[in-house]
């Protein structure tokens, strides 16, 4: 596979020698061995609600809080997000907590007031071939975190993140979501062999979301864990501390002691350098 | 189907009376059954290719031409259209042929622009769920040409249309182009059954486009015919007057000559009003 | 196409001079420019409902009676047909009516029944890749309908009829019924687009069933006609005198006013002849 | 899910109690907690490949012999399996190692030939819905492996599986093998939520075929890995001792050094006590 993606990947490519791609973000390191945590709401949704969250994920080990305030939904008519009060209120958390913020942009107008609050900017499945978005992340100075699109192959993810790449920025992570296939028991259906095919073709770090892949709390643990087994240099997860009162991905969130379990089954995982590749 | 449909898409959804809306721009009205014809290259490249080929649709009888100037393409390393200068080069063409332009607009911050030029704003498969796009083309007074993602569903294209209506906008045109599928000998499959699944769901105005939808020429035609007998309000076509030496998708490109025949073959269809409904 | 055709499918794969096969019976020929319609219930209920269904598929120039009596259901506990009894009451139609009867074989132990009553074998969609079934077919002197599994390639159904051909059985019909996909409206996603493929890849007739690819009556008709416009040799369509007490696909048969209007709609689609090729 | 299930599938479907079963052949129990190892060639060639390999699958802790001789090929002109001959071989085989054998059949006719040699019938992804052969070996007192349909839904699965069970035989172990989607680097999408869907639906063991359902030997330790924490009760895994000789299937066949690693690496992992479930 890797002769390839050289060709068709001059910047996202894995190079001869192998090299594995660190995003660093403070002491955080995604891509170096140990898997990276990121949990929070699908939504911000007020003070107390992102508050709760994220001292159960700084608690429990996590390190980087996810929360949306800007959500791109399927309805007009849907919760869209607190906007730029929602990206206060991470500040506030990440003031408290100390943790770092994913949050998505979807507006090429947005790019900078987001970037002034968070430490990672997501572009959201919906976005993957947003093209004007990914040159202009690909001009500012912070990690991206690229999901694939909902039915994108490999190839046209990849070449996703060469839009990014060759703006300058090098800082991409890229996450699988969940493709759509023939599912009704799963919201979608989460490509676990993405993860060791991009290892084969790409040197940049790769994420899971088996939150929004599978819509169902009860499925996240075990494909977390199948994911990192596979992998995977991180999960992202989602957590609420209400569930079922959630303004959106209520079915599939985490409640915080069933997120606590899944940190402590991730750490029982061999690590990488216990296996024999 | 239809009392559903006025819950969930309460702009886009038919109403009781089965009403059935037209997009109208000069003497073109589309919607209104004869079927309309919106030919032209994949993109804009040079002046004498889009004179030659914009003379032939108007002498054919296509009413509107559609050519990209803006190119969403999956790889950054692939052509990206020629931008305002193609632009130009459609004013010109419209000024000596009194085509009607159609062309894709995919950044928000280029919508001032095109709509000086273009007469429908074109919205790419890619940029379906592009909501900030979608949110400023329904404040423009002109009509959207709204394109089904490649693997949307059909209730979230008409979301995507109730984004665009409800900001303003009445002036939409869906555009089925085909679906990420199961083919081997086709790029995409074109959903016919789209066409009356609309006309049933919807009032808005539905054309086809078989050659994204196919990728191959000579299944051009029989499928244009397909999708009007079926109920489609138009066809949009690909139509070079070199294909094999087209910048993108000449494979798919009809030559001059074959494109004069489908018009000829569209005109031998019975009308809607020569059929029992 | 046709190049690589031939070396792929050599029993198949359409021949240099474009020559199509013709499967005939008695007087009903299937691939000759005239499009035949094959009509009736899903399955055999009962005495009555067979010989209404009858009558009117007759009367409205329909030649060819489709009704299962070996039914593949998905659930074991759903209606299995009415076994040799219905192919009884089959044969009493025709001896009545004069049509002639299609109905699905799904076990290699029941061919020669089944071949004792019926004039066309049919295989299911479950049944495309039952090899040893394609085989048995393929020793029998009568014509095959094959239909396209439900998510089946068309280079995978072209070798399916291979099995077939190649045990010496050259009458050959295929059959596009709908392919899995992203639908929510229909049922499956009938691929129209197959029909033009095969006239580039096959000599075999091919028709469509708009039935089970839509699983909505109402729009059945629109997709019987796009089917015939766009080449195919002929419909198969469902058809119930009381489609709201059918044992099975209910939502989707006509009943006999709709089926005797999609007849005369198909009459005045322009023929072949009258349209450039 | 769990109610529902018990409605739908009233054999398949998991109790209150949760309890889950076991299929116990010998000594050797599927559904037990530890994973089980079947492994083999694609297809038995001749007795050098199927003893070398099966020598090395003893040595290595597997437990069961694969080993395909009627083979379901998508073309008439493929390598179709040694038949009989491959049966007899088999038979040696296991006489030598004590290994158990599975093996598919794919005709009713060959049900009882087969049991006479195999230890567990295979039912491949194609003839997930033969219903006849579903049927008759329901009548069968011997395990019986179901294959996923390469697009089966997981209901049509478990109400394949139904069909078995009604029929009398309990002994059903379900085999996710990878389904078709968007994918161009693997040869379908190995759907790991399946196994926790499986879990919270049913009281069947499952296991994972990451050979098929990736078609690359690099894909198949990490995937293998995944599944089995995610808490499949073994996994199916191709093995030759020279991959680019074997007759089919060689791209995606571990060598025996490779087989050897893998399954030291699926002892490294926690086992379902040693997690928080």
């Amino acid at each position: 596979m890797s002769q390839l993606a050289r060709d068709l990947y001059p910047l996202a490519g894995r190079k001869e020698e192998l090299s594995k791609s660190i995003v660093e973000i403070d002491r955080v390191k995604i891509g170096a061995g140990k898997p990276v945590i990121m949990a929070g709401p699908c939504a911000v949704e007020d003070r107390e609600q992102i508050f709760t969250t994220a001292r159960t994920v700084k608690e429990s080990g996590g390190e980087i809080l996810r929360g949306g305030v800007f959500k791109p939904r399927t309805s007009p008519y849907s919760f869209q997000g607190l906007g730029k009060e929602g990206l206060e209120l991470l500040a506030e958390v990440k003031e408290e907590t100390g943790l770092l913020i994913v949050t998505e942009v979807m507006d090429v107008r947005d790019i900078d007031l987001v970037a002034e609050y968070a430490d990672i900017l997501q572009i959201g499945s919906r976005n993957m071939q947003h093209y004007p978005l990914l040159r202009e992340v690909g001009k500012v100075d912070m990690p991206v975190l690229l999901k694939r699109g909902m039915t994108a192959t490999i190839k046209e993810w990849l070449l996703a993140a060469e839009y990014i790449l060759r703006n300058g920025n090098q800082q991409v992570i890229l996450c699988e979501r969940g493709i759509r296939g023939f599912q009704e028991y799963t919201r979608n259906i989460l490509d676990i062999s993405a993860v060791p095919v991009v290892r084969q073709l790409s040197h940049l770090p790769i994420i899971i979301d088996p939150s929004h892949a599978t819509g169902h709390s009860e499925l996240v643990t075990p494909l977390a864990k199948a994911g990192v087994i596979a992998g995977a240099d991180g999960v992202m997860v989602e957590v609420h501390p209400n569930p079922e009162q959630a303004l959106c991905d209520g079915e599939q969130s985490l409640d915080l002691p069933t997120f606590q379990k899944l940190v402590r089954n991730l750490k029982l995982l061999p690590s990488n350098s216990e296996q024999e590749i």
